[in-house]
C-alpha cells in the first residue's frame, strides 16, 4: 500500500492534510475493520506523524465519525447530482440507481465504511449512517410522489397515500442496499447490471403500480385492482 | 415489568429455566440495548439468581449469541412454515411476507434483537444474523426459481440467469427488512398493509419480469423487452 499523496514533512494547508488523513483512514477502516485499524497505520499511510492525526482529528472515534460523514455526503451528493429534474420518473430512477451502484464499485472502501463498519460498531456510528439513509429515503419518496403525480394526470384512481409512498421508498432503498452489499461481496455483477436488475424488479413493478395495477391475493379471478385494505 | 413466568426458588428442568432466562434476556436486550442491558436485570426478570444465569449461559456475550440464534431460528421457521408448497408462486410469496411482517409485529423484542442490536454491536453478532439472512435469501431464490420455471413453461424467453434470481432475492429480502424496520419504528402500517405494499412493489414488478417484461432505458419507443446486457 503506498502512502496517500503528500510527502512526509512537507507543509500543506490543514484542509489538504485532513483530507489525506481521512483518505488513509477510510481505506484502513474498510480493509482492517474499525476495531483492528490502528492510528499508527493510518498516520503512516497518510504520510504524517501519529500526534498530527490526533491533533487534527482528536481520537479514533472522532476520526471514524468524520469518515462516515464525509462518505455519506459523497454518496448522497453523487446520487442527487445524477438526477436531472427534467427527466421522466423512470429515467430519474435509472440515473439515481446507476450513480448509487457506480459509487459502491468505484469507492469500495467508502461503501464498506458506510455499509459494514459504521453499522456494526455501536449506536453512535450507526446513527450517523441512519441520518444519511433517511435523507436518501426522503429524496426517493419525493421522486415517487412526482411519478405518481405524473401518472395520476393520465389516470386519477386508485391514488397512493403518502404513507404508501413512504413505504415504497423504504422498500426501494432497502432493495438497493441489499443488492449492492451482495454484488460487491460476491463480485458477480457490474454496477450497470445491478441497476438494471433493480429497475426490472422495482420499476416494472412500481411503474405498473403507479398506473393503478395491484396484485390481488384472489388471483386472476379476483378484481384486477384492489387497495391494500381489501386484502 | 413482571417476572417471566417461573417462581423464584422453584425447581424447574434446566431447559425450561434456560428458556425463561432467554425470554428475559431478549426483552432486556431489545429494550435497554445490548450495552446497557445488565445481567442483574435479566436475572431479576427471569426470577432467578445472577449466578444461575452465568452457570447456564456463561457470559453476557454468550447469552446474547444464544438469543440471536433462538430468534433467528424462530423467524426462519415461521416464514418457512407459512409457505405451502402447493400454492402458486405469488401466493407463496404473499404467505411468506405476511408471516414475516406478522413476526416483526408480534415479537417486537425478538425483531429488535435481530434487526438492531445484533447488527450494531460487533462483527461476531452481526455474522450470526448474516447467516440467518443468507438462509432466507437462499429460500427466496428457490421460490423465484420455481416461479420462473412455472412462468417459463408458458413462455420460454427471455430466461432469467441464476445470478439474476440471486440478485432479485437479495433485493426482495432487503426491501422487506427495510420496510419492516420502518413500519415497526413509525407504527404507521399493520403487518398486512406492509405485506400488501411489498406485494404491489415486488410482485407486480417481479411477476411481469418473470413473464418476460423488461424495463428499457430507451422508453416506450425502444423495444419492449431487453436483457440487462442491452442497457
Amino acid at each position: 500500500m503506498d502512502a496517500v499523496k503528500g510527502v512526509k514533512g512537507k507543509r500543506l494547508p490543514r484542509a489538504v492534510r485532513e483530507e489525506q488523513m481521512m483518505d488513509a483512514a477510510v481505506r484502513t477502516f474498510a480493509r482492517r475493520g474499525y476495531r483492528a485499524a490502528s492510528m499508527d497505520e493510518i498516520a503512516q499511510l497518510a504520510g504524517v506523524s501519529k500526534p498530527l492525526v490526533y491533533l487534527y482529528l482528536n481520537s479514533k472515534d472522532q476520526l471514524f465519525t468524520a469518515c462516515i460523514r464525509r462518505e455519506a455526503q459523497a454518496l448522497l451528493a453523487t446520487v442527487q447530482a445524477a438526477i436531472e429534474p427534467g427527466l421522466s420518473a423512470d429515467r430519474q430512477l435509472w440515473a439515481g440507481l446507476t450513480a448509487f451502484f457506480d459509487y459502491t464499485v468505484e469507492s469500495p472502501d467508502g461503501w464498506s465504511v458506510l455499509h459494514r463498519q459504521a453499522r456494526t460498531h455501536g449506536e453512535p456510528f450507526a446513527l450517523e449512517v441512519a441520518a444519511m439513509r433517511d435523507e436518501i429515503v426522503a429524496f426517493v419518496a419525493v421522486l415517487i410522489q412526482a411519478a405518481a403525480t405524473e401518472a395520476g394526470a393520465a389516470r386519477p384512481e386508485p391514488e397512493l397515500a403518502e404513507r404508501d409512498m413512504a413505504g415504497l421508498a423504504q422498500a426501494l432503498v432497502g432493495a438497493a442496499e441489499s443488492l449492492a452489499g451482495w454484488m460487491n461481496d460476491a463480485g458477480t455483477m457490474t454496477a450497470k447490471e445491478a441497476a438494471a436488475t433493480l429497475m426490472n424488479f422495482a420499476w416494472v413493478g412500481l411503474g405498473n403500480l403507479l398506473e393503478g395495477e395491484r396484485w390481488s391475493a384472489r388471483g386472476p379471478q379476483g378484481p384486477a385492482v384492489v387497495g391494500a385494505g381489501e386484502f
